[in-house]
């Protein structure tokens, strides 16, 4: 259950003394070969962190070999000095591993516009080189900033493996999220090949995971593999594997999201295309009067209409329905006798919106309910 | 103070019983002429409720000579029922007053997806009739729903009057709200002047107005006139005063706001429009993670950057400056040394983001912070 389990792959982690808390905090995952086949996806932000500017030049020739992590500071909004002391840690994680800085990514997640503490970063990446074995465990451990319990996911393939971790509990969507993700596997597979079924999976989970409508400026989602399995598994193998990853992996983000209490999936069908329906699902997901809705288990499902009515996508404003957990509570616009008797109060519900056009559009966001906690724990981050 | 100030105007209130606090619940409010042009603007969801359906109908001669409001039930998306309600509704003001129908206009807020009752309602009216007189204060406190105070105006111009009312404090933005509103005024004006300054005093008051991203199915704004005080003011003297008037009534709703704790106002320059500048103002004011930050007083503008970098707006990614009451907290898109000294305390906070490209775009959008009682008030409304 580790990213250090597919063959080919170490870590390491340790407390440099980053968070406040005192808890883990850098950590360093080095594919070992005998291939270095990388693929990467980004925040769509527009204001980009250092290690994000970083990553994504080192992602470009499809070859990355090590990629350093750090929580408890996003290395974001520092300026030339946030670049440079990125471009630093990765200089030095370079020289102790003798490669290329270029194959070497790296990560940050925390708060923003604080500079990075580079003698607490260079005295830890001294020490996590040495340190370096089956430590994938200690590396998801490290990487969490509010996340309660850290996040593994391990898929067999037919001879190879593939192996992941992640954090993010807040400021995810609308693509991505407070979101840093490694995959790892020993597959044999073409960095085309790699970006083909990591794309192809974030777009369905990373990307449809929408906690609270903001986006990070530090979004990163690495897939690494080291061939060391010598298998070659066929395109759709891998898109397969790499798929269920994300997906196990998004649904322990969205079950651990900031103050969550209610797991809650929005499917919205009956709409001109996919893309219409994702936007129909991403308004609902973020209107926070239908979140407060769902936090109080309270079926009000003229929320719902209220939100979608508001959604670019193609919809008959006459012939809306609404099933929450498969009752019908809104038929044709209008209220179904029993609407109000649905029962809400468990952890997951499920809600489905179709909006009436008999258009092939069909795409779920899973997103979460508006509670107190969220609302405490994000009035009380930074200072 | 009220909108019965104006020449021409009566109104009345009662308790017909719609809400179950047993409040007044139900308004209306006459123009006796001689004029009796009018102006409206209405919501722009999709989704819209059965009484907006009537008086966008009833609007569209320019002549309007009565409207009935009632809070306590939308009547939205009650299906062909919910618009024979409205409609049996304005026919018996219309028979009591004897006017035409389609002179009538129409006004409902309050819980979705509940049939009128219609009893409830006849029996309201036919009291209201002979109840008119100088009530509008009546009728300004009739329709409020979670609003903790009544909002009223008065306007004075040369030799004419403009009076207001309004209710709103939640389900609003980008363009109108959970938001009634009625201007009377006594000048004599065409309906294509009262448009004119209707649509210019909304553009920047009511649609810049955004409490939580959510747009209601029934905002609607009625604008009055009835030339009683025989004076014919100039469209510019019209303009101000329907702006002035407007302004009041947006600031009262941002200050009642559900849950409000600050008045937050949002302003954005250095991009390429005006809309742009609206967009990105939107997008922060929308942010819940910067809104909670403002809740909790705290000058995270980290989650400024990462809010804006999402919006649709021309910007310099790497010289984009933000200022916190008026204290610079980042310039080019690097925190300043004393950026978390900014007193952000008090109840109101003021918020200019420039984002760096020169451009002549600029605009201002007010909204308020995410407070447990925000999640506490709309966990708690239907059920």
């Amino acid at each position: 259950m580790s990213i250090t389990a597919p063959a080919g792959f170490t870590a390491a982690a340790l407390t440099a003394g980053i968070k406040p808390s005192g808890n883990p905090d850098l950590a360093l995952v080095v594919n070992n070969g005998p291939e270095f086949h990388a693929a990467a996806v980004f925040t769509r932000n527009r204001v980009v962190a250092s290690p994000v500017k970083i990553s994504r030049e080192s992602i470009k020739d499809g070859q990355i070999r090590a990629v350093l992590f750090n929580a408890g500071n996003a290395n974001a909004c520092n300026g030339t000095q946030g670049d440079k002391d990125a471009q630093a840690a990765v200089d030095q994680v370079a020289k102790l591993l003798d490669v290329a800085p270029t194959d070497v990514g790296v990560c940050s997640t925390g708060l923003i516009g604080e500079p990075l503490p580079m003698d607490k970063i260079h005295a830890g990446v001294e020490k996590l080189v040495p340190g370096l074995g089956d430590h994938g465990g200690d590396a998801a451990e490290a990487i969490m900033t509010t996340d309660l319990v850290k996040k593994e996911v391990l898929v067999k393939g037919d001879g190879w493996t593939l192996g992941g971790m992640g954090k993010g509990v807040g400021m995810m969507s609308p693509s991505l999220a407070t979101m840093l993700v490694c995959l790892t596997t020993d597959a044999s597979a073409t960095p085309e090949m790699l970006d083909e079924a990591l794309r192809a999976a974030s777009r369905v989970t990373f990307d449809t995971l929408d906690i609270d409508g903001s986006t990070s400026t530090n979004d990163t989602v690495f897939l690494l593999a080291s061939g060391a399995s010598g298998i070659s598994p066929s395109q759709e193998e891998l898109n397969a594997a790499v798929l269920e990853a994300s997906e196990d992996i998004a649904r322990m983000m969205q079950a651990d999201a900031e103050g969550v209490t209610k797991r809650v999936t929005v499917t919205v069908e009956g709409t001109g295309s996919d893309e219409q329906a994702v936007n129909a699902a991403r308004t609902l997901a973020r209107d926070n009067l239908f979140k407060c809705a769902m936090f109080g288990s309270d079926p009000n499902w003229g929320r719902v209409l209220a939100a979608v009515g508001m959604a670019d996508a193609d919809m008959d404003p006459d012939h809306i329905s609404v099933y929450f957990n498969g009752h019908a509570v809104c038929e044709n616009t209008t209220g179904t006798p029993t609407a109000r008797e649905v029962d809400l109060s468990g952890a997951d519900i499920d809600v489905r919106v179709d909006l009436g056009t008999g258009g092939p559009g069909r795409a779920t966001v899973r997103t979460t309910d508006l509670s107190h906690d969220y609302v405490h724990i994000n009035s009380a981050y930074s200072s």
